[in-house]
């Protein structure tokens, strides 16, 4: 039979990184995003889940609300107020499967076909392949080192009359590394307000910094209800048990609320558990001090090898936080040759390309990781891609 | 700020059936869909997850891939032929996050808004919601003793040039507790395979069965690769984990692995891991005897309570399995003033409407579900209806 997709899905392929790290097999996974399994709370895991399905199996197996286990609910407010500053009394706060739930259940909700949607350039693939399943048009607005281009962004939202939201990652972009300032955090608000456009505020690395300072979210001066703030515990406790949240006002919430009970029903019960009890037991400020110690090892050891090694074939801007570095090949490497060699070479890193609106345009940049290869993988890893490099200029 | 949802979506409510389940307060439920709360393996859970997590935390709480843990496909994979008889060469199996994910996928992989999905009349509120939520146009054909109308459904695919495809419960069906024989099993195939349009066999209670024979799944004939076929552990082992699975062409899983990839990443890991230890373990075929002695229990108990007290005022058909007992009124008792009155009278039912493809339309029909309910909740409840409609007959 000759199945016809619908016009979203038809063109949309599979996650080029998520491709890449299935068939790259023995190399040093630079490429992926994975949080460094020493990360993880696996003792907290291991005793909430026994004492949980001990006290009360039949909360953790049965069916659950939509929005969420509601004292997780009531505990995520509270955090998201405390922590992050973000949450009014216009607001409501619903429990999703991960974060990447949130781009879905946006686009489901605001996206018709056709519709436009404002991303920085580049952008995190997993959100801009959900916005294309939906056949949304993707519009780049390039990211600057403080942020994206407040004055093209305008010029887009001049022209694009169906824009429906911006998607931005304020703190330590994916891929960029980027940390948008206070004063563009400002200028995009009042730019969004001025032509009625909602934010897609999406925070996955907030808690990831290893220097400099904590620059308050979009979401904390929302007064105009145009805000949609993305959380997730995937960095913080673990990605596998699939939990995250949304402060976003009230009216928005209940819509995608609709949209999550025909799409799971409700996030698994067993993983909201952890995930509430942990916080109520306080667990998470410590935790993040100690994950924080482990990232700010590993991002800078990464740097460190690259100024060693790599300086005089690529450009980059060391991050304060997050888990990638966005590094811009130096004439004469060709990108995509580079990629292809270092797999090869048994070090496998992310074409920068894959995190364009536009796969197709030319790109010197790659996405490097930190987060997954263990310690001597960095330096192995850097150290293969010196010698990649080296074998390119010397052809 | 005024917000412009999309056009799926501006008009789609919550399910009734879970803002009545949130306003039901302490009214006897026989309006959920719940399963037995002694239906869980919760010592299974309970020593697996403790395993999962002593022997290999890493692996339960790191990133898995989009298509699901490859055992548990392999396991699934063997399971879905060797126990339901359906999977070929030409299919592929992939985890889900709950069945209910499998309509959402099958709605952003085939539905452009304005296309038309063929249901059962009355069907399933999770599924029609999503159809609807993403714009396409319900058609119902109604639902006979032995299944759909097929002289009806052919007359729909001549005129329906844009259906995408056939959504049907064989088993057990939600809410009509209809079983399709298997004549019109064939029938259905055929007229599938005619006009080009792909099934969606929905199986969540296919184990349920309490009396009679198994009838063949629809997609255990499909030679021709038309045929989508969605199992859930959800009332197996328990629906608080989201675990699901879905056997379909290859290409079809292709397009709707890359759609999960956007949802919801992958299905939660532990999650996945319980229930892969758990087929392997061999607990399935003693579990599923013991909870159909459940069932079969309960079942009874309420269609012999509704013998004895209603019907006077009603007319059912005993089914063969599942959770649901579908109702008609007699005449003089209207639909809505009757499950208004019941809820006062501190039992609550689905009112029938919420299952018609135009929930406006005019419906003398009530669901009741057996499975959340005690059996003395069964036995008040019953009673309870018995003399509301009393009650209504003496006005």
């Amino acid at each position: 039979m000759d199945y016809t997709f619908s016009k979203g899905m038809a063109s949309l392929k599979p996650s080029v990184i998520r491709e890449i790290l299935k068939n790259s097999g023995n190399t040093i996974p630079l490429s992926a995003g994975n949080p460094a399994p020493d990360a993880f709370p696996v003792d907290d895991v291991r005793e909430l889940a026994a004492k949980i399905l001990a006290d009360d199996p039949i909360l953790a197996l049965q069916y659950g609300v939509t929005e969420g286990y509601a004292p997780l609910i009531e505990e995520l407010t509270k955090l998201a107020k405390e922590r992050y500053g973000v949450g009014s009394g216009n607001d409501a706060v619903i429990v999703v499967s991960g974060a990447q739930q949130i781009m879905n259940l946006m686009s489901q909700v605001f996206i018709n076909y056709g519709d436009t949607v404002i991303t920085e350039e580049p952008a995190f693939i997993g959100a801009l392949n959900c916005f294309r399943g939906f056949g949304a048009k993707l519009v780049g607005v390039p990211l600057e080192k403080d942020g994206m281009d407040t004055d093209i962004l305008e010029e887009k939202l001049k022209t694009e009359k169906n824009a429906r939201f911006i998607y931005t990652i304020p703190n330590f972009q994916n891929p960029g590394g980027i940390t948008t300032s206070l004063e563009k955090r400002h200028k995009i608000y009042d730019i969004a307000k001025k032509y009625g456009v909602i934010i897609l505020e999406d925070n996955p690395y907030g808690d990831l910094r290893v220097s400099g300072e904590d620059v308050p979210a979009i979401k904390s001066f929302d007064t105009d209800g145009i805000v949609v703030y993305s959380g997730s515990f995937s960095k913080i406790i673990s990605p596998g048990i699939r939990v995250g949240f949304t402060v976003a006002p009230k009216e928005v919430i209940a819509k995608m609320t609709v949209a999550k009970q025909t799409q799971d029903v409700h996030t698994t019960m067993l993983s909201q558990l952890i995930v509430y009890n942990w916080l109520k037991d306080g667990k998470l400020a410590g935790h993040v001090e100690k994950i924080r110690a482990i990232y700010r090892r590993k991002l800078n050891l990464m740097c460190d090898m690259m100024d060693e090694y790599l300086l005089d074939y690529l450009d980059y801007h060391r991050p304060e936080g997050g888990l990638f570095v966005w590094a811009k090949l130096k004439d004469g490497i060709n990108m995509l040759d580079f990629v292809r060699k270092a797999s090869a070479n048994g070090v496998s890193v992310v074409p920068g390309n894959a995190f364009l609106t536009d796969m197709s345009a030319p790109c010197d940049y790659i996405r490097l990781n930190f987060s997954t290869p263990s310690d001597e993988g960095i330096i192995e890893g850097i150290k293969l891609l010196a010698k990649t490099a080296q074998e390119m200029k010397g052809q």
